[in-house]
């Protein structure tokens, strides 16, 4: 399994008490490739883990430190970096200078100009000045299973957002293969409040968010760009489309509802859930569902699976696909340790759970 | 108030325990226009209320009866049917001979034939063989603020389902004005558990629905029917939409969120918004937000009232217009109140919550 | 009804976002014997309430006011207080100087001595020192049901904690009679997270209250001075008790589930049910159900109502009270409401809700 | 790990889609120890398992098949049962003829004979008349920590109940060192309404259980006589005590909150955190927190953890014991996995999560 690393890498976790860094640090407590060896912090910096995070105890108890360059590359050989937007581009260049590979789960690696970041994260470009275009260009995109071979020699990885994951792996099948009209996409995603982070905000409290659902950033939100980049690199021109986010009272799950127009109306859904099916074939972190049978995010809730359902409207020649994963893992933490696997010469999946405890 | 009304009405209401029913006993304790005269039921007959719903006691402590229509209407003005789908067309006829009016929750009256009704609801007509096509052509469809004069004097009323309710209320304003296209419409419709019903159903135990979303009944929920022969009504030319429900974890509530392109470009939010309270001005239980401000089921929930809000993007062309309702009171009990209103000559909003306890 | 009253009274609501404030402005609402002429706040003085509460506009769109005495004096003639611990008293004596009457909620006018106020507030104590003994001596405990007479003509009300209410309504017909032991006695209180407010606090979020229980100030949680102090009261003997709040899944509602030991082995749930109903006859916000009928927080949420049953294990002589209600109505601003309803010469319950919209 | 069972051993698991049976069978994907070589169901046979339940898909896409012990013993070495009350003791015994090692989910293995088994579950020793009080005598009480040695060699467990786990691991070390009174213990339990099963109840759909909380079962719970016998055990004396649960809005988890008085009122919470801290030492699938660090359960959600908690309130001499298990692993197919690796000669906690994906 782990035949390509035959001691475990050293890992280094900054900014461990998010949810992302905590995933991180629990699917790193089963994983027999990795330990972690730097745990980096900001406002907790000198505590002891277990004092933090009584709920998953770290062998040793290790105190969190200050995340600078030269204390990690003397500690990992790897760094898995879950900072606000902005701050690990701060981080990633010397890192990568003293010869740690990076695994960046913000957006500030997933453009690949400096200027085409800023174009969307204003207020982090005004605040975080960058020059790093050379990273930008040289940073892998980690959406696994579209990756390609790139991936498993890269330096510098940019982990995807978890609404451009559960988007794209929707619908790039369908761009790639020219099957869709590249107007009048529509994405309509749902994700639980985990995905607002842990930092304490007013509507993210159970009290607001319990009870209701509600959209927000409608027209504009910050993961369009990025799922329109991809999305126009797959179908070999530009797309533009609709992506609404709401908010549901849950934890964890996203599901992305994707509606594109069939350019041939004979196609029906078994021909797409076919070519759904062959296309994720090798990747054990993607199953197709058979038709009629759609997916629950509870399906796939902490998990590192993405769960596809395909349906076609005969009438309208319509598409719907319905992509469920689990935001904090196939979503953030557990694709950034498929990464990980993948970097080191480890199968995909090692050390990630695919199968749910129910209910 | 109740100008028209001098005494109050006498209700009956015909499958009281239900969530439909609850409802409708709730909102008449609190209606100066109304009273609850007779209690219908199926299993629970002979049974007193408070025993079946100590958490509702109702004055008297009323038996629940045998929905006779002899008994009704010796009883009632006015029936309040909250049945399953093919039985309300079994007992209408024979309350409207006796002078009962009707206002019927199920789907039996929403379409203008039986043979429209049972293209649809094809298990329910094989099981319950109708022959009022009358009236089904008489009911007035009960979308109080599209349903025009013939509510008022209305002896049968068919009240829309809770997904059309959602759904029409956002579409009607730009299909009748002709601003968008008819192809290409979605709707992303997102529901709480009480809309399947209190009838113990597996998929909505807490235990199953709870911490995850799901999409259900894809390409050819019977809602879409409805919608669409509405939304042709107002277009004046057939439509076909793509419509998708979602089961969400929470008890209340239901999101509709629309998608339609605009036939011109130049439209803005702010001319829609504007169009739209046009619209609605005389409405008292529709209220569109303000430009940027997206509603929330919470804002809404267990009250009458409709919350629209129009988001345009200039560079798809597509405007998304969100609407959320309470499914069981806007969506359903709520509405069938708002029409025996109308229907009595009081003004729609009598005894009905349009301003909810938050949080 | 408001015969005392011929003309609304002037309400001022300082505090008027927290979820405290939303509840009285929500409640007003639909007063007959009230109307709100003051909002005050803090950090948002100066803007306007519908931009801040899109889901509870008020009429007029008044503006929220620095709550300075003067400002409150000539705008009302009663004011209600839902301010941080140690707050109220720094505003109270002001405005009863003015001749506004005073509903507060928080704590700082629920103890007969500012000693014994800042023996269990001795944070607050030390910020906001006090020498307002006399108001403290003063002030009545608006436990409504057991306020007797005073509470009509009070200047000055103590609201009573959430759990408090609870646990009282449950514990006063048993101590009062002696018909349990002093020692022994054991609450486990149940609350959902909206009793903790809306300020932003990480364990709030709905990521991490949701899908868990928890115990919480155990051993010492402020509200058990507050209730033993009643509870002496009535006993007419000091008592002491165990109370353990919970945090659990959920918005709104409290349960304290209420242990002790019955001195006479020989009464029965039965004994002790009419016992109850008789205590709370001419109350028309409790409500004792019938043995072996058990209430359930959703039974009462959003009603001021409190729901009471009482079981006796014959084996062990434990009577076990089971109450229950919302914690921001009777458990807050209902109270303050039923509160102002006895000052001002209405009926308790006058324009508060005793009944839910179920489910 | 496996040392004493080279080869995986055969497991037939006999109600299957339950939310016992699912668990096991998520389990024991997971085990190196076991393989799943059977699938008994009763009204799905036939159906394959992929089609019933694809978010845990198995290998091979097994069948449902007819429970007979002949069919079962020809497949398996040891057989976990997870049926309804009674019916386990018309299957067990012929499955322990045939040679097949039996842990049973149920309560009917749970008493020294069948006369105290029919005294609390009558209903069902009616419908099941039983002669099997050799067996009753024969099983091995399933409570991992304090079963002894004869777990090892057992032929027949019956598995604690969810409760019983809960309670029972927080009284024990009290009781078995006589540190507490006999009388006046309460237990306060509260569970996620997966307990309740995943049969269709009303009062478990999510449209009714969620927002709120209600005791149920008071006084005379049947999971009172399991808890009283344990506990009467380890005291060396007739124990008599007070439990009640509660139904909680959420999927997975139990909370017991126990009380009791102290007999030495010197001991603190660090003395008896110690005791307990040696008591479990040596069980991995329990841990003792730092005084005053309380567990929630979703700390444990998905784990075979129990996580305990001591408080002692010097004013009353009081000891509060705070338990949280996941009801469906620790307090069901967890204990039975923890059961089967002790009765095969594996470490206890082999195959089983003991760390949450938090949040």
């Amino acid at each position: 399994m782990a035949g390509a690393s035959p001691s475990p890498q050293r890992v280094a976790v900054i900014g461990a008490s998010g949810y992302g860094g905590l995933q991180i640090l629990r699917l790193l407590q089963d994983h027999p490739g990795f330990r972690v060896t730097f745990l980096g912090g900001s406002g907790s910096v000198g505590q002891h883990w277990n004092d933090r995070a009584p709920f998953l105890p770290l062998p040793g108890n290790p105190a969190i430190e200050e995340p600078s360059p030269e204390a990690i590359a003397a500690a990992a050989d790897v760094a898995v970096l879950s900072l606000p937007n902005g701050l690990a581009s701060g981080l990633a260049p010397a890192l990568l200078r003293a010869g740690v590979r990076v695994v960046d789960l913000s957006a500030d690696y997933r453009f690949p100009t400096v200027a085409q970041w800023a174009a969307t994260y204003t207020g982090e470009a005004e605040r975080h000045p960058r020059h790093d275009d050379d990273l930008c260009a040289e940073a892998v995109y980690g959406l696994v299973e579209w990756a390609g071979d790139r991936l498993a020699s890269a330096r510098l990885v940019g982990a995807p957002g978890c609404f451009p994951t559960a988007s794209l792996l929707a619908l790039m099948p369908l761009l790639q293969q020219g099957l869709i009209e590249g107007e009048g996409i529509v994405i309509d995603a749902k994700t639980g409040t985990s995905g607002g982070g842990r930092a304490a905000k007013e509507h993210l409290l159970l009290a607001e968010a319990d009870g209701g659902v509600a959209p927000y950033g409608v027209v504009g939100h910050r993961h369009t760009a990025e799922i329109e980049l991809q999305a126009s690199k797959a179908a070999g021109r530009a797309i533009q489309l609709q992506f609404t986010p709401h908010l549901l009272p849950m934890v964890r799950g996203i599901l992305a509802t994707v509606y594109g127009r069939l350019r041939d109306p004979g196609l029906t859904a078994e021909d797409l859930t076919t070519l759904f099916q062959v296309t994720y074939r090798d990747h054990p972190c993607v199953a197709v569902l058979p038709v009629g049978t759609y997916p629950s995010t509870k399906w796939v809730r902490q998990t590192n699976r993405a769960l596809l359902s395909v349906a076609v409207d005969k009438r309208t020649s319509q598409v719907v696909v319905m992509s469920a994963i689990d935001n904090l893992l196939k979503g953030q933490a557990g694709q950034a340790v498929q990464c990980l696997n993948v970097m080191t010469g480890q199968r995909p999946e090692t050390g990630l759970p695919l199968l749910p405890f129910y209910p």
